[in-house]
């Protein structure tokens, strides 16, 4: 079961011998993380987690429990941080949560590790899996600093839509500073004035967007 | 002149041919860049950047001028940032400073690319050095969100005396703010708070550290 998938999201997979193709099987298992749940902490080393269906959100969090998050991933996502064992140049903690019901193929990080000692082609997927990341975290450092309030709310809310292709973001406005890594009093004040501009609804099933083309201007102009 | 220094540096030197040793030290150049000279910014491949002296200031910037530090380099350290062209996953630009006056070999981007496509070894030494500051950089982030001020500007001066080994830190209370990502205000109020406490003296010279026990108490625990 693993095998197929595993042919089709590893570059390397074709290089490798039939009996490290059987190593990394026999040391992966199918996992459903239920929506809510920490799948990843900083004080293990959990493994190569393959996103099947679902999603997981990212982020560091300090001592007081604040938390920011990095980046979230998909269906047909890697997720390589949560295997620090694998990349020893990786020397910061991160937390991984399941956002919705997930289903993965978590590859045993210490396997991982064996056999990515073997084969260059293994150690460069997971570094440059490692380094995209990196880009998506300055992103998250640029927008957090450099941007202003009302143009990195618009992003989310505009990206979520697209995302999910709908006209309503069902979120509490304390997720959404949570997902922002902004505080809640902030995004209620945006979001009043985004409502006050006709540009979105606000109701307890979430925030419905009334004006797409104007939210997009916001975003990205 | 390089060959020998790239003997020691570059953990891949022994693996490659002469030829290919010769077309890295062909592309190679030796450089002098004066403090204060911008060495690297967006709009270019400058190449891989080996310190023989002095040191550099990597960071980003906002459109409007607004820059956060993300680490340094110092004497034997390598910048692989500026050489975007080898790390095709690096999507996010930096800036490169020099901060004082720093002598540099300087490996031309696309012949560094062009090897390192040859060689795994070499491919997997760019990708390390980059993962390797992605922890730098989740540091200064930590920093920047989760710590007090004053555990900030505690670690900042006590870094700093260490590093130069002396007990006055000669830069200005705008130049510290920008290292810190922080704002010239809150530095220098701050600084004072610091003063009356005992732990620094403030002159037009810079900062002068009085109790460095206390400071690294502040800075550490």
């Amino acid at each position: 079961m693993f095998e197929s998938t595993y042919r089709e999201v590893f570059p390397f997979w074709d290089e490798i011998s039939d009996e490290d193709k059987n190593y990394i099987c026999g040391n992966s298992s199918s996992v459903l993380f239920k929506a809510g749940t920490n799948i990843h902490d900083s004080s293990s080393c959990s493994g190569v987690i393959y996103i099947r269906t679902g999603s997981l959100r990212v982020y560091i969090m300090s001592d007081d429990g604040k938390d920011i998050t990095l980046y979230r991933l998909h269906r047909g996502d890697m997720c390589m941080l949560s295997a620090s064992c694998v990349l020893k140049t990786i020397t910061f903690d991160v937390f991984v949560d399941a956002e919705e019901d997930s289903e993965c193929f978590v590859i045993s990080g210490p396997a991982f590790a064996d056999v990515s000692e073997k084969y260059s082609s293994i150690k460069i997927f997971a570094l440059e899996t490692a380094v995209s990341r990196f880009s998506d975290v300055m992103w998250v450092m640029e927008q957090i600093h450099f941007m202003s309030m009302d143009k990195r709310l618009a992003i989310f809310l505009y990206e979520e839509i697209t995302r999910i292709d709908t006209d309503i973001v069902r979120l509490t406005h304390a997720l959404i500073a949570k997902y922002m890594g902004s505080a809640r009093e902030v995004v209620t004040r945006m979001l009043k004035y985004f409502a006050n501009e006709g540009i979105v609804e606000l109701s307890r099933k979430g925030v419905k967007i009334l004006d797409k083309e104007k939210l997009k201007e916001l975003a990205f102009q």
